[in-house]
């Protein structure tokens, strides 16, 4: 990200001369310059821009041409009001902030249009046009939903189509329960905080409702410059596993999946890995973009605190590593003044080439331009899948019950973790994505869940699959009822029993799980802990595999394994930590073939990660990084290999200094 | 409750047939079916309440009929926004959730007395029709009291009636204070949260008005029905000790009391019995219904706890040792969806009559069966009163100082419960009690106390009686003034001194007392923890009993005795803890020869409970209930007994396994 | 404090018997009367003020008259609703609570202005009229600040008085960061809680323009009694370190500075002391009054904890220690009634006299007349100040990082806190103020430096002087636009470096520091503890003093000394606690001579306070304070000393029981 418009020319041209010092080779412009481009309705001022991209230009930098509808001038809000957001509580928000606009707003619609349009035949001819960044972080900083009286009527108008009937509207969201029973469209109000907030279905309906608003304002633009421009990707930077919007869904508008990567700096690098693993996985594991990390600080974080030398590199590296084709920064140059002036940035305030940051920035530019084209056009050779569903953590979220503490999101993280963690190549897909390919799919809390994608896990299960479902799975439909004969649904066949109960834990409150015979490297010695939700089961077919050792169903089934078909069915019906669950996902996977692709197909050490990708041609890399504080030595399979980025060669192993990266490659 | 319009007519016929297999003889319907009795101004709908009425009373379950009018229908709040509630912020709430009406709205009022006066008309003919059960748990979810422009209007004219003249009503709101004296009626608004919040007894007396307005709700319901069917008694659920209304007044309205008892995982067996003493004494000891418990979860509670084996039937036969005559459930089938689908009900998601739930719901029904009316008509013969006054918990909850600690609910709950575990027999009676059966009265932190009220309690223990008050007492009238020369105000004479000043101890500080010679088993030689607030005193009469330990007025007088006419009046200027008060009340009560009726007097082994109940034929029955984990044995008084529930026969002690019960009659 | 309106004539006859006997010699009237003095418009009420000031007079008590216009009576509000003020959510607060009225309501100005005429014609004769006291504690609880609609306007006003034009404003406020540019100052709005919040420079200047608004209230009521009673000394009651409000523009304003002073329980008399030098350093070093402090509780605490025997004396005489002429409480009656009933006071609700809390009052009255004129126009004799700016707290709390546990206030006290637990004389001082008499300039946390304020110290230090300014300084200019360059900004030269980077460091992280060479007391053997914020420095002519002991930076420069002309400039990179922060103190005071009083220059025990004060006659008195729980000896420099409290001789060194003070002049 580059915002010219700050600083004066002089400034400018300094730039030009330290992004070569630092490697730069493309640059996002103009994020937030609506208003400087088109201060007034009908009045465009792209001079100033046309200077900026000759000068890039002249340097040799590519560019991302950003739409920069993302911040609506406050002349748009004083004239046309429709433009403002209204908060749950039902207030209008004045102009300010980040992405003031309603996503049904049709001003905005009209005026962003007229500015795309613009803008898209003036640099149509640009040689140096690389992609199309629509907007900017839609959604905003959650929650950023909007209850204006437009977005009300675009909600019922959405529902009628949705449900086609009052009739059958009440019966999805059982209004009956309370008596809520409608008997017309216009009775419904969006979920206000202080309003409705009884109906879960509706709530999950309003998020199925505000995600597609804000995809159609992204489609609006996106037409607009697919026809002015037909051979330019045009994508918007997603922001990971954000709550607000369905990306599963907005992923198939993209012509290349795009995001940002902010990581805390305590955040386990196992999350960020889960958090590629999603993004590579939104369309069907092809490569994707970070459009956007920070270089050092991130000042909206409780503390800002430094990245540490080579943490960077690492970071980026480790995108590279899960699927990633840039590495991009939020920002060039740190602003003088306005909320993130202490964000991280290429040049800070100083302005000065020989701080530690910048010399990071320009290693890891040298680095990649040495690197060249050999890791693009990759993929992973994934076997295993976790499934991923928005609709289902949104359903979970508006839950009433079981636990305070059962958060659908980190569940999926903790259970892909315990996976890479043990090295296994892992997809994270969402609910609809074709299963043939994956011999292992595993589905925790699958509280939501769809018959016809039941259906479809259970036909991989009978040719062959092994499926692990969690506890708190096939709870409910796709409108938030429970499925007939209670959890878990649609599964209750292939996983062969129904749940009689589930007990939630209190986090002071002990539980445990012995298995009956070892599994794996699960001995039947030791009691594994357990938590948070304990099921009890009707066993049908299903064979118990452990059982619990506390509260007044110690010795009852735990987990269960069921036969179905040419497959295996595993049930965990309460949560595992994270060293029984990696042992036990070794063991499962092993039973497919399936294992890390280090020496013996052994589990990497503590605080080291490993990936493999494979390019077109066929080359496999082997990522080896070491996110840890002491150094490391990792087991390789036979044969000779060459470090991508040091040039080294290791047989045996190879060595890993803290935060240190290797690629490896067979010597030829 | 039972719900039958959420489901088919062939679950419904499933629904008889089970229910007879539960041993249920009592359905509660149809509460939240305003909308489909009456689904538009005029039109109603009530023949598929005939065909539930007729298919339950075929199966021979009685009705407890409900009025319905809990969940106000769309189309009302549509047609007629006077039902909306305004909240705290003074924001008009959309509809939803529950109890969405304004206790002021004529519409309100209009539709729901036409629903209350169909039905009452169409089922007064019923033969089964035991209950009449109007609304549903008043008040809902608290806060919800209303500041709608109409509840405003009717504020102003409560106070015009409640004070005659604004000088009065400056006088008694010491509106002087911050110079906020009215000169108009016009000038007072409810106390918005945003508002005026420095005027206490505005405060208060803003929920002596919403408690009045909601009462008088039902009071309008019930005259329907009563002027219908002038011999079926007219009761509503209410919800044991809770803050917004003031159910010593409600008593009075009620043919008979109930409650709905939804006791947490952690709450104390001791507060659960504070509960059921307290609706006892609503209406001088009369027996009262439980309409509502679960069978296991509450999906609301932060985690969905089982009920373990056993407690189902403890938590009833607790609430029968306290006088219950009904063992009601919410509900019979959990919902399909809807904000409370993973409540507990008697038939779970799975439908199945061999789950664990089932089975216990169905041998407790069995149980009580057998028990037949033996249990019915009894009365418990305390001699202790604890006094309980919604108003001083108001008051006391609006006051700034003395400590953020102190919570009057908890205060008399902490009381309540010492005596409780000493196994003395204690009722929980309202200020205005008569306190002529009591030998000990108990007034723990009243605050609030009215001259009159202190009068009344001054000639009983001039009389005979033993008073015990303690800190924080006899500090303001009931206009929230301090009583004139300070505190204990109208006690001073009959507690022998005034408090020169108190201190209010955070947490973290120590604090004890030591008593001046031994009292009951309560040595001189040890010193016992005291926390809260210390007052100091200036003796007048009062003999000291005990002295502080620390800080500087360390060896002042913490615990006093009076003698006062023919009786003594003991003070507590200080917070004892829990062993402590048991010793002092069992010594204080057996200067009466109060004592528990276990052998000796001795108070049960802990975590047992014990009452006595004595039926109007005059047999008297003793419950033990032990909510420990271990077994206990308990001690007898001389003779044997048998065990109404097992028939087994006792001498010299009775055993009782973890959540085991005896009800033990003399052997004859 | 005394509200006679609140009490029958009976009543204040009783006060008037009990003042005398209490010492008192001065009362605040009419606080809290304006609905008393003026029920409707054009109507007044004096005639029971006149008897209530007879009735004073009479007695011999001077007059503190207050204009009674701090709480607007609820007819104003009701006719003249521009006075109700709208709070940071957008919404109209209802009349009631405290100081209820908009800063810029014109209804405000000019029914109070006519309240104040009318009371300064009326007792501009009084002889006993000794202070008008304007208002009360202006700005009431924090936040305060209106954002009504006249708000808006002014605030609009307001910055186009300040920028001149729209440009100027765009630049000064960054609005270019997030396309936020404004193309009409109508279409600015206040700084909403849900409106525009991503421009800091736009919070700040309401905070400025809010401040200003409040003193205009002042300057129109004082400009009515000077007018009247030209002899007569204007003030009003400040409130320490008041965010709402900068002091530093107020003083001016004031003919004396008088302030509140109500520390918690637990406040570090470091603190207290902190509070009292800051309003010493109002008004360049003059005496102060205490308008009000409790006799004993504070009812709104979260404990209302009693003030022990000598506490009072304690704090009274602390105050005097610092330089205030005057012992006022609030309040001398407790109210019966209204919000602050169970706040402290001299007649407590008992009424009597023999009351701990009154003798302490009493004796203490007694002992300020025997000290007579004493200690009266003396001056404390610092050459060392600590800057405490509002307009940097100001934009520090607006600021999004560094770290959430960065606040300006607690780092100034922490710095202040060092300095006087060592015992050396110090100032607090304003960004503007003159620093021609200080040697030593500490300068914590001066993130908003601006430039004119950084030459001024610049050339002091120049001049001879010694800077000692720390971490987070030099950052941004009064626009919140961080410095050409980056931090430290103007002080670069000076300090001699530039700052690389930062790091925020989270409470669980340990750093430390190390000395190159011993400096003072401080070893170059042990490590230091540091925290908070650890910057990075590039060195140009600063030598390194100590380093890092921990994270990647370990080893690099913490600590640093420039040499400056004749002077010196030390900058602290890190936060340092308490022990080392008072040893680096000593040390570099005592490079110019300058030390504690006492014997050999050495710091006061633990828990004792020193402060010296020099009277208009040149006499010198030592003020000796115990705050501590056990007795103390004190070393005295040579000489023998008489207790002006006591008449106690000392020579060699002083005792002090706990809670005791001693004020030392040279035996003649």
């Amino acid at each position: 990200d580059y915002n010219p418009d700050q600083w004066s020319e002089a400034v400018q041209e300094e730039d030009a001369r330290l992004m070569k010092l630092a490697h730069w080779n493309i640059a996002t412009v103009p994020v937030f310059s609506w208003a400087h481009l088109n201060p007034a309705e009908g009045a465009y001022t792209f001079e100033w821009l046309d200077r900026v991209i000759e000068r890039l230009t002249r340097a040799g930098i590519d560019l991302c041409l950003c739409t920069a509808t993302a911040s609506t001038p406050a002349w748009v809000a004083q004239h046309y009001p429709d433009v403002l957001t209204v908060d749950e509580q039902g207030r209008q928000k004045p102009h300010g902030n980040r992405h003031a606009f309603c996503p049904n707003s049709p001003s905005f619609r009209r005026l962003g249009g007229a500015l795309v349009r613009e803008m898209a035949l003036r640099y149509r001819g640009q040689p140096r046009l690389k992609l199309w960044h629509v907007n900017n972080e839609y959604g905003g900083l959650w929650p950023n939903y909007c209850y204006c009286p437009r977005c009300a009527d675009g909600f019922r108008a959405f529902l009628e189509q949705r449900y086609g009937s009052l009739a059958r509207l009440n019966e999805a969201w059982s209004t009956a329960f309370w008596g809520h029973t409608y008997t017309s469209f216009t009775q419904i109000d969006p979920p206000f905080a202080h309003g409705e907030r009884s109906i879960q279905t509706m709530i999950l309906d309003f998020r199925r409702f505000q995600s597609a608003s804000y995809l159609a304002c992204f489609e609006h633009e996106a037409r607009i410059l697919r026809e002015a421009t037909p051979d330019v990707p045009v994508t918007t930077n997603l922001m990971g596993p954000f709550f607000a919007l369905n990306y599963h869904d907005w992923a198939q508008a993209l012509d290349v999946v795009a995001w940002d990567n902010y990581p805390r700096h305590d955040t386990p690098f196992t999350e960020v890995a889960f958090n590629h693993a999603l993004n590579r996985g939104l369309r069907g594991g092809e490569p994707f973009l970070v459009l956007e990390q920070s270089p050092s600080h991130q000042n909206w974080a409780d503390y800002c605190r430094l990245k540490p030398p080579g943490k960077l590199r690492l970071l980026s590296l480790q995108a590279i590593a899960h699927g990633a084709e840039s590495v991009m920064y939020f920002q060039w140059r740190k602003s003088q003044g306005g909320i993130e002036k202490f964000h991280g940035a290429v040049v800070e305030h100083h302005g000065r080439s020989d701080a530690r940051v910048f010399r990071e920035v320009s290693e890891l530019g040298q680095e990649l331009a040495a690197l060249g084209q050999r890791t693009l056009g990759a993929r992973t050779p994934a076997k295993v899948a976790v499934v991923f569903d928005w609709e289902c953590w949104w359903a979970q979220k508006a839950s009433s019950g079981p636990s305070r503490d059962l958060d659908y999101h980190a569940e999926v993280v903790h259970h892909f973790a315990a996976l890479h963690a043990a090295g296994i190549a892992t997809d994270v897909v969402g609910p609809h994505a074709d299963l043939a390919r994956y011999d292992v799919i595993v589905l925790p809390v699958a509280y939501l869940l769809r018959s016809a994608q039941a259906r479809a896990i259970v036909e991989r299960v009978r040719a062959g699959a092994t499926l692990v479902a969690t506890f708190w799975s096939g709870v409910v439909d796709e409108d938030d009822r429970v499925h007939e004969g209670g959890a878990p649904g649609p599964l209750r066949e292939v996983l062969g029993f129904t749940v009689e109960e589930f007990d939630a834990l209190p986090p002071e409150l002990e539980q445990g799980v012995r298995f009956a015979s070892p599994l794996g490297s699960l001995g039947a010695d030791v009691t594994h802990e357990a938590s948070l939700l304990c099921e009890r089961l009707w066993l049908a077919n299903a064979k118990p595999l452990a059982h619990y050792t506390q509260q007044f169903y110690a010795g009852d089934t735990a987990l269960t394994v069921n036969e179905y078909g040419k497959g295996k069915a595993y049930y965990l019906g309460t949560r595992l930590a994270q060293p029984t669950l990696l042992a036990f996902f070794a063991a499962i996977a092993a039973a497919h073939g399936i294992a890390s692709p280090l020496r013996d197909g052994a589990a990497p050490p503590a605080g080291v990660e490993v990936t493999k990708r494979v390019s077109p041609s066929g080359e496999a890399l082997l990522y080896l990084l070491n996110h840890g504080d002491v150094p490391q030595a990792v087991a390789l399979p036979a044969g000779v290999y060459v470090d991508a980025l040091s040039g080294e060669t290791f047989e045996g192993s190879a060595t890993l200094v803290p935060r240190g990266v290797r690629i490896l490659g067979a010597a030829s």
